[in-house]
C-alpha cells in the first residue's frame, strides 16, 4: 500500500522527537499498520536548524501554508503551539481536506467545538492523544476502551512541572519559591511558568476529557482554576501528618445538579495509588459504573513520550480512515448530535472534604468556639491535629479535616471562624477529595 | 443505522453482567456510537433461567449452534471458557462469517494463531479486550496506543486471586493456606484455584500480550510458570524488612537473545507503584522505547468490569468493520505476514536479581563461606539481613539480595551453598525485579 505522507508544523521539542520516533521505528510501526508512514514534509521558521535535523531527504519551508497546500499531503501534524497562528493553520489544514494531529490543549479547549465542528463538515479526522498527559493513552481509552460505560469523574494529575514542584516541597520540606526555582533550574519548569503554577496548562486538559467523559462541548471557560503558587510547605507536612498528600488535581465530575470542572490543590489519601505519583509524572484515574476505577500513569511531557501519542494517532488515521465517516470514533467521543450542553457548576456549588488550618490563642475554650461554629453550619468534623504551642508562645496550630461540605457553605463557615477572636492568622482552606 | 445484532454465548457472571451493562448503558452506548447494540440472542444450556434474567425481548436457546446459525447476527460473544465447545463454537461462527468477541484467555493462548488465521481467512475480527486484566483497556493500549513505539518489557499483576492472597498474607501474617482457605470464603478464589494459584491463569495472560507487544506468535507453550503456593509468610517478613513485596508477576521481555515469558512470585520494590496494587486489584506497566514507563490499573475480573471490555470490543468492532480489512487492527496487534517467530528463553538463561534466604548455624565463617561461594561463580550481593539468633537456637536466619545474575548460574551457585555443612535448610529462593 502506498505509504501515508505527513506534513509537520513546528520542529521544536515534540516536533524533532516525532521526526526521530518515526524514522528509527518506522520498520516496527509499517510491522504493524502494514504500509509507511512518512513525515515528506517539514515547517519551520529556522529552515536551515530543520533541514540539518531531517536530513535530505525531507523537504523543508519555512511557510506552513506550503505544506497545508501540498496535494501529497494527507495528514498534518501541528506542533506549534499557543491560539493565533496554530488556530489559523488547523482551519485551513481542514478546509484543504486534510487530516489533522496535534498535541496543542490550549488550543483544543479553547477553540476545540469550532474545529471540530469544521472538521465534521469537511469529513477529515482530528487526533489530539497528545494534547493530555503525555503519552499515556488516556483519550483512546476515555473514548473507546471505556465506551460501555457511564463515567461518573474523573482526577488527575495532568501538569508534570507542578507535581515535581510538590514532590520536592515534600519531600524536601522547601518552600514553593525555592522548589519552582529548582525545577527551572532542572528544566522541568519553563522561564515563564504562569501556565503551569497557576492550573491553567491542567484546566486545559481536564476540560478536554470533561468532554470526552461526559459528552459536552468543550467547557473550559466554565472551570474553577487555582494554581498551587499559595501553597505552603506547613501544610504539606501537616498533610503528610495525617495521612495525606497535596497534589494538582483537575477534577471533573457528573453529578445531578451538572458537570464539576475544577482544578486545584487536593488533599488525597497517602495510601492511594495516586498519591504515589512524584516527580514530573502524569496519572488520570477514571470512576465509571460499568470498570469501576481504572488508573493510567506515565510520562505527561517529553519530546518522545508525547511523539509516541503523536505518531499513535497517525496510525489510528490510517486505519480508520477508510472506515464510513459516520462509524469513526467521534471527535467528543459522543456523536455531534449527542453532545448534550450540561450546565458546569459554578465552584460554590461544589462539594468536598476540606482541610483547614487555623492559627489560634493557646487557651481554654478556642476549640469549643471553632468546633461550635462548625457545627451551626452543618460541617462535621473528620479529624483534628493541634500542635502543642511552640515555647515561649502563646499562640498555636489547629489543624481539622472536615466531611463533605458545600463550598458555599464552608465558605460562609470560614468567613465566621475568622472573626473569633481567638483565631489569630487567615484561616488556610485546601479542599480534600475522596478518590475511592 | 440498523442496530449491531449481537448473540451471546453463555450467561454466567460475565454474560449476564454483559447483557445488565449494555442493557442499563443502552442510551449512552448509542449516543458514542451512533447506532444501537442489542444482544437479540442468548445461548444458555438453563433456558428457564436465562429467560428469566434477560426477559421476553431476547430469544434464548439451549443450543448456541443456533446463535452461529442465525443470519441476523453480526457478533457472537463467546463467555463459555475453557478449550473444548468453546473452541468448537468460536471457529464455527468465524466460518459463518460472525465477528467473534472473547473474554476466554485460555482459549487464545492455547488456540490463538490456528483462530486467527481462521479469522484472517473469513475477514472477520476477534475482540479478546476482556481476556487480559478484566475491564482495564490494556489489549487496546498494547495494539493501538503504544504503536509508535518498541516495546521493551512488559510485567503484570494480572490474576486477582493470587493478588488478594498475597496481600492478606503480607498485612495479616497468614500463612498460604490459611489466605487462601480466605480468599475462598470471600468469593476471590473458587473451590477449584488450580489454574489462579499456580499461575497458569497468569501465563495465559502475559502470553496473550506478549504475543502482541512483540509480534510473535502465541508463546504460552513456551512460558515458564511458577504459581504461590509454595511462598512461606516468613520471605513476605523479609522482604518487607528489606523494602519489598512479593508479588505474582507475569513478565515478559524482549533480549538479544530471544523473549522472555514467565510467571512467578517476584520483589518488587514496596516504593513502586505496582507494589502497591492490593487486593484483587490488577495493573500491567509496560515499558517502551518512546513513551517510557506506563502503568494501567484497575479491576481485572468480576461480572461488570469484564463486561465493559467485552461491550467496549462491540463497540469496536461495530466502528471498524466498514473498514478495510487490510487496515484493521491487526489480531496479534502486527500484520500476520509481520509476524516473527522469536525463541523464547528457557528459564535457564534468564537474568533476573534474586532474594536467597538461608537456614544457617549460628557461627564463625558461615557467612564468608556463602559470600565467598557466590563471589566464585560472579554473583555480586545487593543487600543483607541477618537476624539474631532466637534465643537457646543455635541456628540463625541469612537473608541475601544479590544484583542480576542468571537463572543457571544461580541454580549452580545455589546447589553449592546447599552443600555447605553449616547451611542447615534447604535454600529458599525468590526473584527479584527491577522495574524502573
Amino acid at each position: 500500500m502506498k505509504p501515508i505522507q505527513v506534513g509537520l508544523l513546528g520542529l521544536g521539542t515534540v516536533g524533532s522527537g516525532t521526526y526521530e520516533v518515526l524514522k528509527r521505528n518506522q520498520a516496527e510501526i509499517q510491522r504493524r499498520l502494514g504500509r509507511p508512514v512518512v513525515i515528506s514534509m517539514v515547517a519551520d521558521l529556522d529552515t536551515a536548524k530543520a533541514q540539518a535535523l531531517v536530513g535530505p531527504d525531507c523537504q523543508v519551508v519555512a511557510d506552513a501554508k506550503q505544506v497545508i497546500a501540498n496535494p501529497e499531503i494527507d495528514i498534518v501534524i501541528e506542533l506549534i503551539g499557543g491560539y493565533g497562528i496554530a488556530l489559523e493553520l488547523v482551519m485551513s489544514a481542514i478546509e484543504a481536506g486534510k487530516h489533522v494531529v496535534t498535541a496543542n490543549k490550549a488550543l483544543l479547549a479553547v477553540h476545540g467545538n469550532a474545529i471540530f465542528a469544521a472538521a465534521q463538515r469537511q469529513g477529515v479526522m482530528v487526533g489530539y492523544e497528545a494534547a493530555v498527559a503525555g503519552g499515556i493513552p488516556i483519550i483512546k481509552s476515555l473514548r473507546e476502551g471505556l465506551s460501555a460505560n457511564r463515567i461518573e469523574w474523573l482526577a488527575g494529575i495532568i501538569n508534570g512541572t507542578t507535581n515535581f514542584i510538590l514532590t520536592e516541597m515534600r519531600e524536601k520540606g522547601l518552600s514553593f519559591d525555592v522548589a519552582l526555582k529548582e525545577a527551572q533550574a532542572l528544566g522541568y519548569a519553563e522561564a515563564d511558568p504562569t501556565f503551569d503554577i497557576q492550573g491553567i496548562d491542567a484546566a486545559h486538559k481536564v476540560s478536554i476529557m470533561s468532554a470526552i467523559a461526559f459528552g459536552i462541548p468543550m467547557p473550559f471557560a466554565k472551570a474553577y482554576i487555582e494554581g498551587i503558587t499559595q501553597l505552603q510547605a506547613e501544610d504539606i507536612e501537616f498533610a503528610k501528618q495525617l495521612g495525606y498528600r497535596i497534589k494538582l488535581l483537575g477534577i471533573s465530575k457528573k453529578t445531578a445538579h451538572g458537570i464539576e470542572l475544577r482544578v486545584h490543590p487536593s488533599l488525597v489519601s497517602e495510601k492511594s495509588l495516586i498519591a504515589n505519583v512524584e516527580g514530573a509524572m502524569n496519572a488520570v484515574m477514571v470512576k465509571a459504573d460499568a470498570v469501576g476505577t481504572t488508573l493510567y500513569y506515565g510520562k505527561g511531557a517529553g519530546g518522545e513520550p508525547t511523539a509516541s501519542a503523536v505518531i499513535a494517532d497517525l496510525v489510528d488515521i490510517a486505519r480508520l480512515s477508510t472506515a464510513d465517516a459516520a462509524c469513526r470514533v467521534p471527535y467528543l467521543a459522543y456523536q455531534p448530535a449527542a453532545i448534550q450542553d450540561l450546565p458546569v457548576l459554578a465552584i460554590d456549588d461544589v462539594e468536598t472534604c476540606h482541610y483547614l488550618r487555623l492559627g489560634v490563642a493557646d487557651q481554654a475554650g478556642v476549640l469549643a468556639n471553632v468546633t461550635g461554629v462548625l457545627a451551626e453550619c452543618g460541617i462535621s468534623i473528620d479529624a483534628m491535629l493541634q500542635q502543642p504551642a511552640a515555647h515561649g508562645l502563646d499562640q498555636t496550630e489547629l489543624i481539622i479535616l472536615t466531611h463533605v461540605a458545600q463550598e458555599r457553605v464552608m465558605n460562609a463557615a470560614i468567613q465566621k471562624i475568622q472573626q473569633l477572636p481567638t483565631v489569630l492568622k487567615p484561616v488556610i482552606r485546601i479542599r480534600k477529595e475522596d478518590l475511592s
